[in-house]
Parts: structure tokens; C-alpha cells; sequence
């Protein structure tokens, strides 16, 4: 329990309706979508960085840990409470500052849901590609924070790609700014893109600038049924080599095939062992050939079928396939481990062969799907917690999936980030040596090691 | 002077061919392109990061400065040896170790010469877009360490939104890992963007993981007159807000202009008061209706002339133009200050005009060029430094021209970094609280302040 004076000290500085201590209130800040939970002494609903500043500084005194939080839509833990102490959330600093549709620039604050933010530009004909799967509830801050990623990031990147300064709330209170709102800049560390994917680690984001880009004037989904995950690999290879890059190149696996087929009745081939979803976008004329290009590089690649969707409803009649993954995986088990390994790309059918050997070897169901054409899979193991044994058996199965997707040249995590989920894995990935070279740096600039505790390092 | 000693134990570590204390040697490291000079003690080339370790070790034992160098090409002094020591070269350090045609993945050292590399990829079909203007002898580590631009980042960004990942050696001779060879990663801090344009303060680049595109079909080359620069300014805003991103949007003022057509005799007609030179790069087929698009956009615009490129010598023949400028400028004048302030785009016309009313208060030519689609303005003060007062006068006018451009939200560089010749300036952009948090950041990493000590801040 945090002291009340303590918390007196914190109404003064935000108000009293933006703190609670209300055990009600206290359990909606205590977890995530890893479904783990930590319970924190106080809620603070800050709305100006000035306010967050005089909170940093208050900790540090006091030395109680912060815990910035978004939306708490993350998988991987970076938002918990693990320390108890205070959970500061942005969600109240929601507002779009300015949209500069002559300069291709938006700054908002850090609480803006991420789709109310994209809809918002796309009403002035401009783009804000990364979307993370979490778009309609998740913040930019808290995409910042995960340097988050999605489907579209295959044609046009990732989070940090479209941040381009920052205002920030440092772990000793200071206020700095990072960037500004220029297409290039050189002056100084670029801290913009170390805070971003630092996992609220390194300072708390209270402003950010963003790059848009010209809304694309069309865009043309098309889903292929393949024989086998080679071929569905192959084909993303092949199209790359053609000098196209899709906007998405979503891929699911036989056994994410069957899952879906059995929970929506969708009807397929037999013979179909794999699906590629690719969307392309840009000019309209210029997109049916395109799409007609595609489809003929990839016919000689094992193709069942190709469904070219030729309006707005028979797109969404795709990517509806697509969004019923997550329910039909509830039918096989009760309980999900969503890991995002990252391998290069032609790797992808190399690693689905692993992951179904150590499935088979371990007895649990996993099933891959994911973004096929940065080599980012997410693979689900699901299990059934309630049968004893079950959990340990995930726990081998993942560290065998990590360990092959290093063997790959990969990476544990393409977009989800580490917090604390993945933090007992670190050290397969990363080497003492690299690791000293961030603990240094955090230490330098969180002292007191106030800011967000024991996250991406365990301590 | 080196104590002797010390000298001997580098020859241990890289050999006695690889160092050297010979004034004749040292004298052709001591200068970058600055024209400034500094002597070092010693010249060593390395060929393995482990010398480079070792060297690191040595250095931080005998606090020994230690300047890490490319080509020396350098705008703002980054790798000159202003307190001696030892310089190290990683120029010998000049393999391509791998292109990966598959994942579109490049791995080299450090010495590798940009136009070197970019021919190697574009022979199979792959491409390397950033191109600063020192491409023929400029290494790619330097790149790195400056964050390099050029003409192209307009559509593709700059150097570090090509690196994947680095090998680094610290300040105090630890090895790390930085990134790798996926699209996506997200598994600790982001160190490989904290290099990108650390300008060798806080590690030596001894491998570079690069990302790679597939090589456009085909370019398009237009040069455009204008009456004015408020007529480019908002062609070039036009062209952005129908949707095309060219690959570059290079402009030249009038007084430009001049000096190009007394040194070469282009003919021009007189009303041109500003060029764009504009090119679309892609499929062959859409380039033409893109640029007759870009033609019909632009024409109200006080338009004076077009000419389009359409064999590959009339497009040669166009960039000439631009190329002849630099030798143009040396007939104004001897001695040059090349800035390279950025603003936002819409702000370009406004920041010439700031520039012309700042030449002509000083009595010193001022001319500007460069990359108007991302706002990245090369300003030229020409002066003579043999003539007296004419060198504070310029002094002056930089100061004046770097508030000017932060008063329009920009920055003092896009491109060239700070190194020595910006340090002074820095507290105009960056904040006490800002600065803080970057110099904490370089003790803690570099805790003998051995690794190029003295740039970006001054000691």
C-alpha cells in the first residue's frame, strides 16, 4: 500500500477526479491481454506532460515505480503493474492536435485510439499505414511505446517508420523534445526512435509528430488457395522478384486452414494446404493489371484456386476469412500462447516445418498464420491450462520455437515486444555484451529505476 | 605526441603494416571536407572488429581520444582528430559479404564505397536508394554514422531507414549485436537507429546489415522553369497532394540559376526564376502518363518551360544542370559555408526569402539548391575569407539562417550533422533538458570519453 500522503500529493498535482485508489478501479488498470495480473496502489489520469513531469518527480522521491499505460491492449505484459505502485495512463490525453494536410503531418497526443486517428486523416484524403490487429481499441502511444506493426507493414513499414519527434516525459521528470515535424534531421541522437519499441521504458511519450502519406486511390485483395505452405511461400518470393510490393501478404497454415473451416463452415478444396491473402494499392487502373500480374506468377506455384475480389464487399468477404482465425482457434483450446517470431522471409516454410515437428513431438496444437511477406509469424500454441502438465509442455514448445527461429537468422518478437512475457527468453536472443550496452543506458537514465520496473529485463 | 609504447602495442594488435605515425600519413587523415585541420598522433586501419576491440581496450587503459573515420568526406568535421590521438580507419574494412537475392538483404563492412555497393545490387536487380552527393568515395560505415541523404529520400528516406542491423564495437571495446537480417524486430532497445547518425560518438560500425528493393524498371527525368520560387514551392506541393511521390524533387533559386548559366551558358529563358528537376521512377508504361500527369498539375504555376527527358542521354543531359552547380558557385566566390538546413515543405518559399533578405543585409552572396520535396535546402554562403570581416559576416548570417529555419519548425541539418562546425549552434535547436538526456546517455557508454570526444557537443 502506497502511503495516503503520497497519493494526497498526486490529487494535487492532476485533481481528484483524475486519481484512484478504489480497489474497483485499481483491477481495470491490473492487466493485459496476456491475461496476467498485478494490481497497482494508485491510477493516475494525467493530461498535460507539465503534470506527468511533477508525477516522475514524485516518484523519484519517494521512490514508488510508474507504470505508463495505453490501452492495455499488449501482449507481452509492458503495461502490468508487476511492482504495484502507480499506473500512469495517458488515455485521457486523447486529442488530434493538428492534421497539416499540406505537409503530409499530424501531431497528436499520446491517448488518440489509433483507427479513430487513421479515420480522422483519411477524411482529408491521407494514410496512416501501421495497423496492429489491436487498431480499434490500442493508442498511438502505446503503438509507439511497442513500436507496433500489422499487415500493411510488408509495402510501408512499421510504427517508428511514420514517427517523427516526440515530446517526452524523461524517468527523472525532465521534459524533452525529440525530431520535429521535417522529413529529414540529423541534429543529435535520434532519441525519437529509441523511445520507440522501449516499452514505456525509457521516458513517457506526451506528444507525438506524425508523417502521413497521400491516401492510395484504390486497393484489390485477392485471396489463393495453395497446395502446400511451400508454394505459398514460393509465391511471395516470385512476386517480390517481380518488383511488386503488395500492401499485405497474409498467410495461413493447413492446420489455421482446418481450424477456420471447421468453425465457419468455409467452403475450400480439399487440396488446399495453405492461404495467401495480398492486397494491392495505388492507382485503380494501374492495380487490375497488377493483380492480373500476380496471379499469373503465382499460378505455376502448386495454386488450387484464385478468388480476385471486383468490389468493396467481396474484399471484405475475404478478409472476413481472415479475422475469424482468432474465434476458430477458441474451439480448439481454451488457452493461447500468441508468439510473433520474425525470420527472413524465405525461411517461413523452414520454420512451419519446425514448429509442426515440435508440435507433433510435444503433443500440443499450433497452428500459423501471420504477415508471410516480412517473415513474421504468429504462432498459437493452444493448450488447455486446466489439464495439468499442459502449461509446462507450452513452455518447452515455445522456447524450442524461439530457439528455431534464432537458428533462422530471426528474431523472437517482430512486433509484440518483450515486457515481461518473453523476458526469461532475452538471453537466447540477445548477448551479454549487447545486453550490458541497454542495461547501461536504462540505468543512466532511470537512476532510481522508477520508470516501468522490470520490463524487456527481468531485474 | 603517442608515447612510443603505445604505438608498438597497435602494431601488435593490427600489424605493422596496418599503422602508421609518418607526418606524410597523418597529414592525409587530418582533414575532412571542412578543409579544416587537425593532426592526429596515429593512423591505424584495423581489418576485424576484434582489432577494433582491442584498440578500444588499449585506448580506454592510456585515455588515449580515439576518432573513427570513413572517407573523410564529411560536411561538418564528424571525423577530424581535434585532440590527436589515434585515428581509425575502417577504409580497408571493404568487403561485400553477402547479397541475398531472396530476402533482399545485403551484409558488408564498413569501407565498402556506397557507388560501389549500389552497382554490385543494381547488377542483380536490386537497389540501394540513399545517395548522398559524396556517393563515389563515400563509405557506407560513414553513411551510417552521418545518417546520409540525397536526392532520393524524398520517396525512399534516408540511410538508417536501410539498416537492418549492425556489429558495433562500444566505447569501451565490447562487441555487440545490434537488429538483424528480418523485416521486423522489436527485441530491446532499438541501438541500430541510435547509431544511424551518431556521428562515431557511442560505437564503430563494423558490419551493416542493409535492406535492399527491388531495382525500378525504369526512370523519368523533367526539368521544369518557374517564374518564381513560390511557383516551384507549390508545384512540388501540388504533385505531393495528387498522390505521386517522385524520387527526387531537386529546386535552384534564381541566384542559383545565375550562377549556373554565367559558368556553363545555359540558355534559359529570362523570366526563369526557379528549377525543378523532377523524376518518377517504376514501371515503364505508368511513367509516361505520370509525368505528363506531373505536367498538367503544374502548368498553372507560373510554368516557363518544360523539357522531359526521353532517351536516358537527354536525362543525363538534364541532371548535368544540377551537377553544374557546385563548380558554378566557385566563381562567385572561393570559400563556401554549405549549410543544409530542413523545413517543413510548405515552408520552403518562405525560408528563401528569409535567406535572400539575410544575403542582402550582409552584403554576402547567398544561393540555395537541394531537395525541395522533403524541405532539405542546401544554403551556399559564398564569401572570400581573404577579404577581412568577410568570414564574421558570414558567421553571422549562418546564425541568422539556423534561427530562421527553427522558427519555421526546422532543423539547422538534414543531412551533414553537427560534428564540430554545428556544435556551437546547438543550444539554439536542442533544449538544456534534451541535450541532457543525450550527453547522459554518451557518459554512460563512452564513460572515458574516448571515442571521438568533442563532437556534436562540445566538451
Amino acid at each position: 500500500m502506497l502511503d495516503s500522503r503520497i497519493i494526497d500529493q498526486l490529487r494535487q498535482i492532476v485533481g481528484k477526479d483524475q486519481v484512484s485508489a478504489e480497489k474497483a478501479d485499481l483491477i481495470c488498470y491490473s492487466y493485459d491481454a496476456t491475461q496476467q495480473k498485478f494490481m497497482p496502489d494508485v491510477v493516475v489520469h494525467p493530461q498535460t506532460s507539465e503534470q506527468i513531469s511533477r508525477i516522475m518527480r514524485l516518484a523519484n522521491t519517494e521512490k514508488v515505480p510508474v507504470f505508463p499505460r495505453g490501452a492495455g491492449s499488449g501482449f507481452t505484459g509492458g503495461s502490468l503493474p508487476t511492482k504495484g505502485g502507480i499506473v500512469l495512463t495517458t488515455e485521457r490525453m486523447d486529442k488530434i492536435l493538428e492534421i497539416d494536410e499540406e505537409n503530409l503531418v499530424a501531431v497528436v497526443q499520446p491517448g488518440v485510439v489509433t483507427e479513430q486517428f487513421q479515420i480522422a486523416v483519411e477524411k482529408v484524403g491521407l494514410f496512416y499505414p501501421p495497423d496492429p490487429a489491436s487498431l480499434k481499441f490500442s493508442t498511438l502511444g502505446g503503438n509507439v511505446a511497442e513500436c507496433a506493426g500489422g499487415p500493411r507493414c510488408v509495402k510501408y513499414g512499421v510504427t517508428k517508420d511514420y514517427i517523427l519527434g516526440l515530446e517526452v516525459v524523461t524517468p527523472t521528470g525532465d521534459i524533452i523534445t525529440t525530431g520535429g515535424p521535417t522529413m529529414k534531421g540529423v541534429v543529435g541522437y535520434d532519441l525519437t526512435k529509441l523511445m520507440c519499441g522501449s516499452e514505456g521504458t525509457l521516458g513517457i511519450v506526451t506528444r507525438i509528430v506524425i508523417k502521413l502519406l497521400p491516401l492510395p486511390e484504390a486497393k484489390k485483395t485477392m485471396l489463393v488457395l495453395f497446395d502446400s505452405i511451400d508454394g505459398a511461400a514460393q509465391a511471395v518470393s516470385a512476386i517480390v522478384r517481380n518488383k511488386i510490393i503488395p500492401t499485405t501478404l497474409e498467410f495461413m497454415d493447413g492446420r489455421t486452414l482446418d481450424c477456420v473451416k471447421q468453425a465457419t463452415g468455409l467452403q475450400v478444396p480439399d487440396a488446399a494446404r495453405a492461404v495467401l491473402i495480398i492486397e494491392v494499392d495505388g492507382d485503380r487502373e494501374f492495380l487490375d493489371k497488377q493483380a492480373r500480374r500476380i496471379a499469373d506468377i503465382i499460378q505455376p506455384l502448386g495454386v488450387v484456386e484464385t478468388r480476385i475480389a471486383e468490389t468493396p464487399e467481396e474484399s471484405e468477404a475475404l478478409w472476413q476469412i481472415r479475422r475469424s482465425v482468432s474465434a476458430s482457434l477458441r474451439k480448439v483450446n481454451p488457452d493461447k500462447y500468441n508468439e510473433d517470431i520474425c525470420v527472413p522471409r524465405s525461411k517461413v516454410p523452414e520454420m512451419i516445418r519446425k514448429v509442426d515437428e515440435i508440435s507433433d513431438r510435444y503433443g500440443v496444437p499450433i497452428v500459423n498464420f501471420g504477415h508471410a511477406g516480412d517473415g513474421n509469424i504468429h504462432v498459437n500454441i493452444m493448450i488447455d491450462k486446466k489439464i495439468p502438465g499442459e502449461q509446462e509442455k507450452a513452455e518447452k514448445a515455445i522456447k524450442e520455437v524461439f530457439e528455431g527461429a534464432l537458428a533462422l537468422g530471426g528474431t523472437m518478437s517482430g512486433e509484440h515486444g518483450i515486457g515481461i512475457a518473453k523476458a526469461p527468453y532475452i538471453p537466447l536472443e540477445i548477448t551479454p555484451e549487447t545486453a550490458l550496452y541497454m542495461k547501461t543506458l536504462k540505468k543512466a537514465l532511470d537512476p532510481n529505476n522508477i520508470l516501468n520496473p522490470g520490463k524487456i529485463f527481468l531485474d
